[in-house]
């Protein structure tokens, strides 16, 4: 009786759409209620990943949902690389943590327009991936869905306690500092949206992309920073904040700028970019800076460390200073080539806005 | 280059369908070549969970995957319900362990049908699992999807290494022991399609649910049975084997004999059954052991218990011993009520065979 009502009940009830909130503000509305009670939680939501505390180690956890027809485009993404990627998104949260990746968990939902053949292809990608990162595949769920493909990875990582790096730790003054170099991974998607739309009109075309190899491969076959966090860890620097680029660089400056309570100067002419980046944007006719700042989906790391250590990084070529963190009351904004300082703004993707 | 290639390589691949497998061989046939090499990870996939280990505290962790059309109905699901059960069918694989659950990640694909407030009825549900249980929502993904809603929770949860209870302890002689009752939830489903039949032929007919209250409660709401573990804990009762019951009792029990090594007797007049589920079995004119044994939905524990701790259980209303375990050679039986032996046929769900 009671169940049968709500077909009823529906229709008096209040409708708000998704797109109102996209899709941080949907999360947000959703867990503000959300309690913490367990002592071997440490954090929630909110970071890369949720802290536990298991006898002084540091357990970090990790989610991540890939849709078909939303995250990821089956015309042009071999399903191969699309496990391999699935796998690295998630472990790019694990390292924004100072952790060590060590297990995932993969499930799959797949309609029955995948062969088997598809599947196993989708699994080498996923353990290649593990083999290539040295992380254990310990669970899963495989299930049938009315259309497409849905993939869901967790990842696991630990680190001793005092390791572990948050979002909210950069202090006014802290250096900001990025690995790599950002924007191609958005750029290989432009390519590719556009040979996809040539290869409709006429499928004999074979397209040449050798000189967009390398923003092809950022966007089909990115890499997660392990070796970054390593290297921290060798140069005995410890980042008072970090957090995965996944968003766009903005959205992830004004993340840190957040939840640490202070503001930033970043400067455009510091921001790293590709050569290959450069010239497609010319191409393209786009101004390079706006797709480093809002491309999103880099999977670089992006930390504050103490001006201390700035000598311990100085001429590395994986870290880049681009910035550094002023008081609050200062605000957040982009120091242009011609010296002029504008709000950033988070452009950050929203899977809610399609 | 390299990318586009496999749109006309398809072709000439070879094509196995999906349901030749069903859900069980799949993930046995992907999973298979996958090795463990972290010496945190204690076991992986093929159990309810898998076993980290933390300076010896056992961190088990588990994931599902539930899929609009496929799992559930929203026609006479409530999203509050859905939320609820989401949660609640993770924690029954911790406590199949033995573990206390103290964490879950939720992650949402949901399309631009559903508003705000359906969102806000998914997460109450979720809360109130949560808030029930005591575990932490320590974070989760939410995104769009192309049609409908999709969920996929992890549960995470720690116990003593020593006290951690797998599949694969169970020795012949060892009793067969079940928590509550079974049946009812693939009942309860029965009883909610006929309805819906009834629904679409005459909206304005109200159903009379109230005789079918207890099944109907066991489908939409189903709880974990985390006082057991506490049950088990205070008896001083270590099960040799757990295991939960999602997928119909057969099927539990030929996957604790497999992984045993064991064989098993089970018998038909020991299945603990609700009047209503014996009630109800008779007006849909269906046999109640097969829908005992091949139901599932049921989120009871199945365990074995050595012949040692009988005493201890022995008029405990929450256990029932409904068999005992065999040498593998005996293999793995139905004894009826007629004192007829015959062997147990794992007819669990196959989302891939609809």
């Amino acid at each position: 009786m009671l169940y049968f009502c709500r077909m009823l009940e529906d229709k008096n009830q209040s409708k708000t759409a998704l797109s109102s909130l996209g899709e941080f503000g949907l999360i947000e509305h959703l867990t503000t209620q959300f309690k913490i009670n367990n002592k071997s939680t440490i954090t929630g939501i909110g970071d890369d990943a949720a802290i536990l505390n298991f006898k002084g180690e540091s357990v970090v956890v990790t989610t991540d949902f890939l849709v078909e027809g939303v995250h990821f485009d089956l015309s042009y993404m071999p399903l191969k690389h699309l496990g391999y990627k699935a796998v690295v998104v998630n472990l790019s949260d694990v390292y924004a943590m100072n952790a060590k990746a060590s297990q995932i968990t993969v499930s799959i939902a797949v309609s029955n327009r995948f062969t088997l053949e598809a599947m196993e292809a989708l699994y080498q990608g996923i353990q290649t991936a593990a083999k290539t990162y040295g992380v254990d595949v310990v669970g899963g769920d495989t299930t049938s869905s009315i259309s497409g493909l849905t993939l869901s990875v967790s990842a696991i990582g630990h680190v001793k306690a005092s390791k572990v790096v948050k979002r909210n730790g950069a202090k006014s003054n802290d250096l900001l500092v990025i690995s790599g170099d950002i924007g191609a991974a958005y750029l290989g998607l432009q390519v590719l949206e556009r040979e996809k739309e040539v290869f409709k009109v006429n499928p004999k075309n074979q397209p040449e992309l050798e000189r967009y190899s390398y923003i092809i491969e950022r966007q089909l076959k990115p890499e997660a920073r392990k070796d970054i966090v390593t290297l921290l860890n060798d140069l005995k620097v410890q980042p008072t904040s970090m957090i995965d680029i996944s968003d766009g660089l903005s959205s992830e400056v004004i993340h840190l700028c957040k939840q640490s309570g202070v503001g930033c100067d970043l400067y455009e002419e510091k921001i790293p970019l590709d050569p290959q980046v450069i010239s497609t944007c010319e191409e393209f006719n786009i101004d390079s800076t706006t797709i480093a700042l809002s491309g999103g989906e880099d999977y670089e790391l992006l930390m504050t460390i103490s001006q201390a250590d700035y000598p311990k990084i100085k001429g590395n070529p994986n870290l880049t200073v681009i910035g550094h963190m002023t008081e609050k009351a200062s605000g957040i904004h982009l120091v242009t080539r011609a010296q002029e300082k504008i709000p950033l703004v988070a452009q950050g993707w929203n899977g809610f806005k399609s």
